[in-house]
């Protein structure tokens, strides 16, 4: 099997996202890190290099060299993980992307709708691909929910609800609570709840409903005193066709991890999921006992089937998904060097419409609720 | 122990909730039911009245001359149940407030405001009570959750979340289906799942929590075509204090039976319930290990102890909650023979409370989701 | 409808399981309690006949008075509760069977074997019947649950599996426990864990698969120092036709309340169930996903639907199923006044079963788990 | 970071669980895989080695001569994986250790006593060391369950119960279901259920209480007709100190997939856990409320914090914990290149002691459940 060389920019010591990018690229094999400028700081940039087995020459202080210096080398990278803040996003992007290297980028695509638009623009002219890391399109039973929407098994969608809640900033964070600080940061992150967990929530609901946006109302709200970013967002979303939709985020709602859960009702059944047990779908078709799909098991759709590794019962989780990403991509990659057309891949106009629905969202809130468009 | 003469009006063969409430009566041997007006047709209210034990002298051919006659009677009945449909609540409420019969009423109060102000002027003047049977109040872990939140245990309330979901009008209703069709037809009800369920979910945020309302915007929703009442509805609510609130009560989300569920939320800790299992009450302490509290368990709090009729992990159900109601009820009546402060005890004020939420929903959906006051 | 004249014997102040019985026969309207000798002690009994509106004419000093003065009235009692002790059981069964009034007995049916021989002998001769309350058969989803074993659902049953874990006599319990003080003492007892709630489990494996015992191995054993009965047993099965049985009844199994389970597995599909969840029943067929009975659901069995009160989603507990068995009985007398052939009821033969099962495991524990047979 | 050389015997084209191992080795970066012998067919063996990336000139016929040449390296591998079928794993494993190679081998250890013994003093003399992948004590929360143990906070441990239920031999599998062949054939398994998830069990209850088992019975038993071993096991354990045990092994219990659960009940508290829901464990002190900790949680012990990658709320699986094996292996490696004590590493004593607990069960089963010691 052919392995990519794989850069990365961010993810040095310290951080949490550029992990779970190096474990997700090594669990299929397809990837090898072999380059990276890991930190802003230039000596925990080669410190953590040298930790992942990068070599010295290929350390970079910035992601401007490593853009410049891996084209012009022979064995340069074929891909770029980018793993930082938000607002470094969509330049980072573009910088690679000017030189056909293809780019794998955590979400939110970017942290303005300007930003956006500009990679939209750059994407449209350079030779490479471009993926974003909406890690939950990855898991087994989503991908099986989306074909059992796709098929008709639920009839024709009336409702959608996607509930993303967390309580890790319940309170004031320390200082030191690096995630916590650039999140919290409106100029770092581009919003707070609604960017940082609302775009997933709403991706899942875009991915496995094809349902798309007419107009939308959406308070974005701040519980915890001083801080300059939501903590937490309800939107109410009309489709066109009439379906209704509602996604609530909260950052503050304590008790919650990360209970991410995915609800679609139709006229003849529904399908309910939750991020925290992924490897059960439940089914209800109208009038009949709810059934209980597992991921692996013998009434397992063929879109789950495709990115299952092991037999049922035996968990997969969060690394497994994001894996299943990175393999995807690497596919794409290899089938043709360029592509926007990725089947279940998401690529820049998911990652387009989330920035529009953040935006969306924060022109909505400022209006009290208003209705709006994307 | 004194047992009560209880009189019931509606409730006759072919209806749901009348048997429900005689069982709640019985339960803890605290009324005997021996009058009736059991049913709109004569011949089939006194089938009815046979069936149940109730003398034919005392089965009456409609509620007015059964309010006139048991006031009349030296062994006159001390309250009335009522549980036809709501249209009726009002007119029927009042027959009995003015002869001093208390009132024991199905909820919604009324179908509409006007009826609910002329039953709080009635009930004003009268020297009995009026309790109306909002059950889901009556279950342990909801006396519990309320005693929580009182006492601080979850700091200060930010978010409350009551959603109530069926799927039984998920489909254009059979004629023959009497429940369906009483509740779908605006002239009885008053409205849809709104007021059907709506105001169970919201006077349970109420109970739990003591917040007010200071805004909240709605969207009352019709999926089934052709029919005139709503099935899906969402309710936004700003409370005085700041904290934040959402309803969400459909009656067309497949998969669901009686899926009523509550979550509060505060500074320091939150608690779940759900209806289906309620016998358990989650709580999570800001930064420790969610507890799951056992009604009847050793960490059971005083008020609901005082609810329990059983050990813990020997389940009680929908009609021991609506039992409590009853006996609550009856030791008020027996207490006072007439309060107005009637501690856990839903009474006219809540009632009023629900048919004005109800009122200010339909006023904000028809304006298109915009803010109301209640 | 006819309403039974009950009578009780035991369940005076500070007594568990009669107001258990009481609220059972309340609930569906078929009894009224007026007689009774509701306490070994004098001045108890009548304060607690007085609070349960029992006539003083009708309080008794003992069961033996009870029995026959209650036979000599023209308005006497149709049927007794026994809620003692169960040592006493058979006695005062036998004293009322004398006198041809209806026996509602609480199980284990004797404390020994001698006395269930002797109850036997009591019954056949007698016109009057009697009832066992092993409740849990009466939960709708166990009476469903017997019906697709009978059908044939599961295919051949091969393995049985049922548990009742507690924790309430996890610690040497306070001499003013007297729940605990009696079911530890072996001569009121007549066996430890393996009585009290070893037989439920292995009535409920018989009500449902209809398996009969070939031969079995127990284990009983005392985790408790100086307690006289034991406090843990274990049951392994072996059935005619092949089929193996295990059961394992705990009281000191902490974090358990009443954690009862039952899993039943055949050739071609398998049921589980859990009384702390009752109206849940999980059905899985060989190969296909699991489902999700409900009671009341759509997908309901006639069996299940016959003993159901109130519609899907509303819970119903353990109080319902207790009132099931009283409902049940009152049929049957009302039917025949005497019968011994009562379809889902409990009956002496099962009590006999019961008794035989407790003597055979306290015979093969002592033979180190020795195989023997009923 | 140091990357260790990895070969592999067995795990070619249709095996299962060598996909497991590379994939477990490859997540944390410690393991290149550079040689193999991945299958008894040399056809079949160097296209698996093809698509594995390891190069035709280590892609060996068989083991010995694998042993042999990369011994004989100056690159040779540092460690092999062992994951063909039991009955080889111990004639692998020595040749291996003869060239002193150290060995990761599946489980069981080996299919025979014999072969066990003979592979305890071929390790005694090899400088290199031996683990066994029982992957189940890699779960974070087992993690934290043997240390809450070891910490006294169940108190004196009573009773641990330990059940592994899957269905996928509930039929006759078919003769292209290589899985199930070889597994079913007592030459090459040494046992049936006991061997293949009874031993992972038993291991499991060892692992996480540290009892040391006194005596033993047990009832191996075949449901489907004509099998060669046993598909559904009991056991019981009498531990030295008093601890009673129960292991349910079975692979006909329908409607299980891996549902491998554990339950520890001490004097003080106990314990739960299930597989198929890794992330959580269950922790009821006696006489309070349950607590649910959770992987990576704010309540997490150092023990699960140690072995954790991602936050609270995103699952990790059955990979997670197997690639924890493999990390774990490796830095036992890089710190000594031999050690006989690793921590929570499973190695030859514990997988001896497995192989034991396979002949004791099969000993006590052919004598009728006969008690015998190990």
């Amino acid at each position: 099997m052919v392995r990519l060389k794989l850069g990365m920019v961010g993810g040095g010591q310290g951080a949490f996202i550029g992990g779970v990018h190096r474990m997700a690229a090594r669990l299929d094999g397809c990837y090898e890190l072999v380059a990276g400028a890991f930190a802003s700081d230039s000596l925990r940039a080669h410190v953590s290099a040298a930790e992942l087995g990068v070599s010295v020459d290929r350390s970079y202080d910035n992601y401007s060299d490593m853009a410049k210096a891996e084209s012009a080398r022979p064995d340069g990278i074929d891909v770029v993980s980018i793993v930082t803040p938000n607002h470094l996003h969509g330049p980072i992007a573009e910088a690679f992307l000017a030189q056909n290297i293809h780019v794998i980028c955590d979400k939110p695509m970017t942290a303005t709708l300007a930003q956006a638009e500009s990679l939209m623009a750059a994407a449209a002219v350079s030779d490479a691909s471009f993926f974003l890391t909406h890690n939950y399109t990855a898991y087994p039973m989503i991908r099986q929910a989306q074909q059992m929407v796709t098929e008709g098994a639920l009839g024709d969608i009336q409702i959608v609800e996607a509930n993303y809640l967390q309580d890790w900033l319940s309170d004031v964070p320390k200082t030191d609570n690096k995630q916590a600080m650039w999140r919290t940061d409106p100029t770092q992150s581009g919003g707070g709840a609604i960017g940082d967990i609302g775009t997933h929530a709403y991706n899942l609901v875009c991915f496995v409903t094809g349902l798309r946006t007419k107009t939308l109302n959406a308070t974005l709200h701040t519980h915890v005193a001083g801080r300059a970013v939501d903590d937490d967002a309800r939107v109410t979303l009309h489709f066109h066709g009439g379906a209704r939709g509602h996604i609530w985020a909260s950052q503050v709602a304590v008790g919650n991890e990360n209970n991410l859960t995915l609800a679609v009702y139709g006229t003849k059944g529904s399908i309910r999921w939750s991020q925290e047990n992924p490897n059960n779908l439940w089914f209800s078709k109208l009038g009949a006992a709810p059934q209980m799909f597992t991921r692996g098991g013998g009434s397992s759709y063929p879109s789950a089937a495709a990115v299952t590794r092991i037999p049922a019962g035996h968990p997969e989780g969060y690394l497994e998904a994001f894996a299943t990403l990175y393999r995807e991509a690497a596919e794409v990659i290899i089938a043709s060097g360029k592509t926007t057309q990725q089947s279940a891949v998401i690529g820049i106009e998911q990652g387009f419409e989330g920035v529009r629905f953040v935006d969306a969202c924060q022109r909505s809130s400022k209006a009290h609720a208003a209705w709006v468009t994307l």
